[in-house]
């Protein structure tokens, strides 16, 4: 046991743990079970070796310039330096993250968050320079870790890295569904299907229609995504508290970033004005506008799919394949759990995309306190959205087959189809035409020939498939004797 | 390793794991890290006990009477089903969580979530009776751990019971800050207070009207939740998969309930209509928009506590007392990180209010798939609401303190004073004043002593604070002479 | 052309106009064309009406003891006072709509709305003794009409009145559907219907359980919005601005509730802490809840028969009134559009359900300043969700019939059926008999006989239809040679 | 009185009412009194107006190269075509809107305010060729006004140019309100503040950086509602029913588009993938998500503004314009009633953002029949969000004005202004003259002079205005002896 202390009291911590007295007094005031991701704490690593490579740099060309140190003393000791790049290179990479006890859900805009990482870095690196953790003296979290950061510059920073890493995640998520689909689009693409709007039978229709107009929807999506890297890539790393820099050198703020920019290879820039970027977040809700996006996209997708392959669809012609029993007491069932599944993430991300705005409108001056909770509620939307993803690819697309048989058939039955008519007869016979096949249940052919409105030949050319989906019809279709027979 | 196989094909699981294939299954379907909280776990071991019960009373009757058994060949031998029995314990104390793998965002209603269970019990069961997981041909995680039971019965029932238990810990957590509250009152109740309406100065009040309004407020907040056990009470449990209760025997539907309200202390009753209570979920949103309403209060409480006790108000009467270190750059500086914490925790449940009511109007026919995400919801809502209510309770209120000082003095310098006037003096004067005291920058006694429009007694007695705050007056404040020196 | 004059200047007003220069602000502020509704109005009329005749009685009262009024000068004249009292009945009939010109989104309280009907009310009084509107010196919005008033008490007292006169419509409304839906129980109940769950088939059930669980539903509606009386019978007119009744008689304080139980029929009752009543509604926001919770079970009822009833359904057993020519283009097609319209209605609930509670929870201190919009959006979901219920009701659900023909033949082929057998002979039999069927296209009495596992009369007595959707079976169902035949 | 029929019977109709029998019916089925909006009505006057052009065009075409008609015996008439083009363009510029009796919230995607407008039209036109309404012999609202059309393709593409107008609009509004807040910027830049996080004090700062970061908010919520018109400039006109243009002339196809870009001068584009564009409207989804990042900026610039310029504010330095009479029982009370305003406003975009992606995720196969509420929740949005742009612009931030007086010297009180000395005396020291400043409430001068850590020249050099504000501090400033100082 070791003991630590602040302003408050003192507190008792078991001699390898790495969080200290900050981290305790968040987890006791923040007392619940949400998870706080852990490629958030991974990015403050990465942003805080960029801090510590940059003060190496600072304080190296300090030193050749005669310079004494700042911080009362003297500058840092190389040893240190290297300690602490290695224990946030660590951080980066995951390790310790079981010190990391702030729960997703807190108070602060992130300050336990900080305190606790940086509470990790001090007492590692105290580790790797044969010392134990707590000798704070030697290397302190706030006067070493957080050297020349702030909670409200690091914790952002961070964020927009972890959003923007996993804005490319999603991206091949969504592509890994466009390819799919495209597959489902080469195979099926030419089946004659019948569309239905408001779940009534309208005109006849193909499958290359819908599944292409899912691909259609699906690379508006991709193509949103791949803005969010755009849209995000300003942070305030260097702003300090509220983004004015106070106390902080001007070479670190330069600096950052750019090593920031090589570290992590993305195209991050320095915001050029940190208070904007410190107090406003429109840009989150902009960015998870398009995951909404998405979302509705994915649902409809899948409410779709589940709807023409389940038991309740009078053509069944879609089959999706088994993925696991379907109930406990029913032998033999087997349900769509992957449509369900991607209905329940889109629904999470709605309810998030609701919490992200209402909290990031939330700000109050120079601050937005509730940075925690949007950004936990973020990078839940993308880790959700990207899993969705890859279940509908992998374990329903690629296995799905249409069997479009009866349907087919169905399509001329349908009175409907009269539609494709009404440029050649007029809405009225056309009308007369579907009374007559609902009437008798005939099909168009019959309806027609009974009626005597179009020839035989006429009416199949017409209606010949490709005919049907070809996108309207020419001047020349019409140049014929067509409409002196319907006179 | 063992090898588990179902109609899909096998898998390899570690020998000592208590899960099995449908598990599994379940897992790689839904590939995310959401947590399933555990109290549901829980409360489905309470509810397979209550079955396991039920079933030995079945079966010993049947075996009085002489009766062969219905499941091919014969009864579960007493051995099975004590080990049943207490593996199903072990569930409800939380044991054996570690082999529970399915996520909280899943697809289906529950499959997954009980056959983990199952399996887990079964497994854990043949350990019992001395033989190895997967010996399913003796204790089987469908045909005897899952014993005249259906997903569509045992997950909502499940979940009934939890929520009403969380409700009466949050009923206790309520009733925290109410105390909380309480004692703040009696401390500074009769305190004069400048009361705002629209952030703007209003007519005077107390501390303890302001007091006063928010446990009134959390009074109805406790009333409402204790309401909520008897929203919840009715059960399906017997109802099957779509609660018609096929293939169930009647005693078992009719002793379960039974039994489970003698297990759990709670009034469980069996729904009247199970079908109903399978499809419908209605009882649902309206006991979390009961948990909504307490979190509007609890937000405003947050808030305006948050701002009186802020650098920006300009009386600072209001003292909260310091949690942890507030900012990790500017020394010494504390925050109100437990409003923010309650607040944050408020938008969580309005999110969930909004997930949870979304997803219950999506049932379709007779069964809502998406029951698991609800419920973790739900749940999720009342820990965080408790959570919130005792750093509320514990580490904020029990140690404000209010120091009107200034604040009192300063009530007589607002023009909105002259408010109190108004009946004795009209409108028009009262505005007289008013402007005088804006102009001036002077109190209303001066403002009246320099317009001449009240005598000085007169004046004093009406503003004296009792009469400030007495809710309103009587004919016989008026009976004097007041009238006849403001003409 | 009339000039009236406030603090900030002079406007010209039409001489016909009975607004005022206050509500011409507000109007210019507040420049939209939301639509305020006109029911909110007319229960201001109301809470006004019943202020004018207590402070009619109290006037009596003083004057009968002698006491000069504390107005300045005098009481108002018995002519005045009568002519206030008529312009608020005509307010409360919903006359002089066309001069409230304030919109329904707006900043403040409801001051605008309170002074719009100030100034309505004091230019008719002033036509109605022989004046021109405008004529303040004798009849003054502030002084007169607005006597012993604040926005802050009359505009939520009026709130409540509207919302518990919409309560009692909306009963009716949900009991219209409830009638509907117990004719068509009555007429089709005993109908056997393929149950379906996750759109899957499962077992068979009835007409019956799925009409009467939409009713179980509907019942708990009717009985929740019956509690919303009890929820908002409470108001806090005579409150004044903050709730502590500062400058209002305290005869006024108890006798206008009073006054106004009588004039409405309604139990409304004195907020027992008026500044509670000022500043939290938490009650709005579980009252909405509760139609929340109505719109969720409607939307369930209008997607499932939409769905049954559909082109889409492979039974097509439900047919549904055809109400409104289709589709603009293609001839004969009818459109579910009653259900459309619930479920968009639902969606309405579910928009302002969130709008009331975000604003809900922004109440600063004494005062929530976003009533208006909270009033007027709770408003619209009433009387969004009666024409719903009306039109599902009247529209749809009385011409609404069941065909089951088919479906009813088809359950025998579903290999769900299975489940039913189970109890008789196990899990793993009834499997087989499943895939058997699945394999073989055949029905279970087919699959029975070729796999030759029940005998005939058994399994028909099994599968009888009053057996199958019996709750449950008894022990004595067993007590024959079923399991003998199985082994 | 005239009669109309369609298949389910009969309808008066008076004889100068343009709407004929399928609006009646429309309304009789959806009987609520929401508000149409007049703009996309007037939108459909204009697609209408282009596809009567291209009709036109279509029909020289074809007569000049001797085509007789399709529609069973002849093209229309020149006179008709003339009097639907003068028709439609009355319509466009909002004639006969008191014909249209839909009311916002309905059942169908469009049919029945396609239909209303068709009778609209067919009735007005008979009247400018010498008819009367109802003589759909010669003019049909079917079959000559809808001629090509269908409710799928005219209603969307109708909402999609209403939709960029009012993006054009909301753009202009904006640059309103930072047109003004650049006015404020050059006014009070330079005047220092204090800042605050989570509403403490934190580091000095200046009003420049405050409202700089609100107009750079803005800046980029102008940018993006600017690309607005680009993501909703395909339409999908020409697709008939479900996008595939079953019956309609490919010419017609091809250029009504055209014709609609030159009469609206609009760079609108055929969708490649028609059916696409009538079933997934996630750029709706996404388009308003700009909206609702905008409102999230205004709150919370209107909230800001309204706390500082507030009676609770410490300082007082800002003065906002009085509007309008703040209370009606509180004399001289004024209100921040354009703060409340904005943000009511903003939770009306963040209710209608709920709306709009809940029903578009609920669109079914090949079309989503929520348009219509989806539309019209759009339309308030952006009406909505201009009114409060210019509300806040004109009518609150031109008349604003900062006097910051005691927040100046207040500055150096605050022990959070000893973060700007960190950089040359370490953290520990600073907190030691932060801790001495707040016990003895004096400046940071004279705690300095006590505790003896920095020489007055010094300390003022760091603490002087421009070096406050500067961003970051350069290794010149250090080329000192500070740090020999502070030892």
């Amino acid at each position: 046991m070791r003991i630590e202390e602040d302003f408050l009291g003192k507190k008792e911590i078991a001699d390898d743990h790495l969080f200290g007295i900050h981290a305790l007094r968040a987890r006791e005031n923040f007392d619940n079970s949400t998870l706080f991701p852990v490629d958030w704490y991974q990015a403050i690593g990465l942003v805080k070796l960029a801090c510590y490579k940059t003060y190496e740099k600072f304080c190296n060309t300090a030193i050749k310039k005669g310079l004494s140190a700042p911080e009362g003393h003297q500058w840092m000791p190389d040893a240190t330096i290297e300690a602490l790049k290695k224990a946030a290179g660590e951080v980066s990479q995951g390790k310790h993250f079981e010190h990391f006890i702030v729960p997703a859900v807190q108070g602060g805009a992130g300050t336990s968050i900080n305190m606790n990482i940086n509470e990790i870095i001090a007492n590692r690196a105290l580790i790797l320079i044969g010392h134990k953790p707590g000798d704070y003296h030697l290397i302190d979290p706030l006067d070493h870790a957080n050297i020349y950061q702030s909670t409200n510059d690091v914790i952002p920073t961070a964020l927009h890295i972890v959003l923007i890493d996993l804005a490319s995640s999603l991206e091949k998520a969504i592509n890994e569904v466009r390819n799919a689909m495209e597959s489902l689009e080469k195979s099926f693409g030419n089946l004659l299907r019948q569309a239905y709007t408001q779940m009534q039978q309208a005109v006849p229709s193909t499958y290359g229609y819908l599944l292409g107009s899912y691909n259609d929807a699906l690379s508006r999506d991709w193509w949103r995504t791949s803005r969010i890297r755009e849209r995000l890539k300003r942070i305030n790393i260097g702003g300090g508290a509220t983004g004015t820099g106070m106390g902080i050198p001007r070479y670190f703020i330069q600096q950052v970033p750019k090593e920031l920019r090589e570290i992590t290879g993305m195209p991050l820039t320095s915001a050029e004005n940190p208070a904007d970027a410190t107090m406003n977040h429109d840009d989150l809700v902009e960015a998870h506008g398009i995951l909404k996006a998405l979302a509705v996209n994915l649902e409809k997708i899948a409410s779709d799919l589940r709807l023409l392959s389940s038991d309740l669809y009078i053509h069944q012609s879609v089959r999706i394949p088994q993925r696991q029993m379907g109930s406990s007491i029913i032998p033999g069932k087997v349900n769509p759990v992957i449509s369900e599944y991607m209905i329940s993430v889109s629904h999470k991300v709605y309810a998030n995309d609701q919490l992200i705005s209402s909290l990031a409108s939330q700000g109050c001056l120079d601050l937005n306190a509730y940075l925690p909770i949007i950004g936990c509620a973020f990078i839940e939307s993308f880790r959700l959205l990207s899993s969705g993803c890859y279940s509908l690819a992998n374990s329903m697309l690629r296995q799905l087959t249409i069997h479009p048989g009866k349907e087919q058939s169905e399509i001329f039955k349908n009175p409907a189809i009269t539609t494709a008519l009404v440029p050649f007869i007029g809405h009225k016979k056309a009308q007369m035409l579907a009374q007559h096949m609902k009437e008798e249940g005939i099909d168009i052919f019959e309806s027609n020939q009974q009626l005597n409105i179009l020839s035989t030949e006429k009416i199949q050319q017409i209606l010949n498939p490709a005919s049907l989906t070809a996108r309207g019809f020419s001047l020349k279709d019409l140049n014929s004797d067509t409409w002196n027979q319907v006179q």
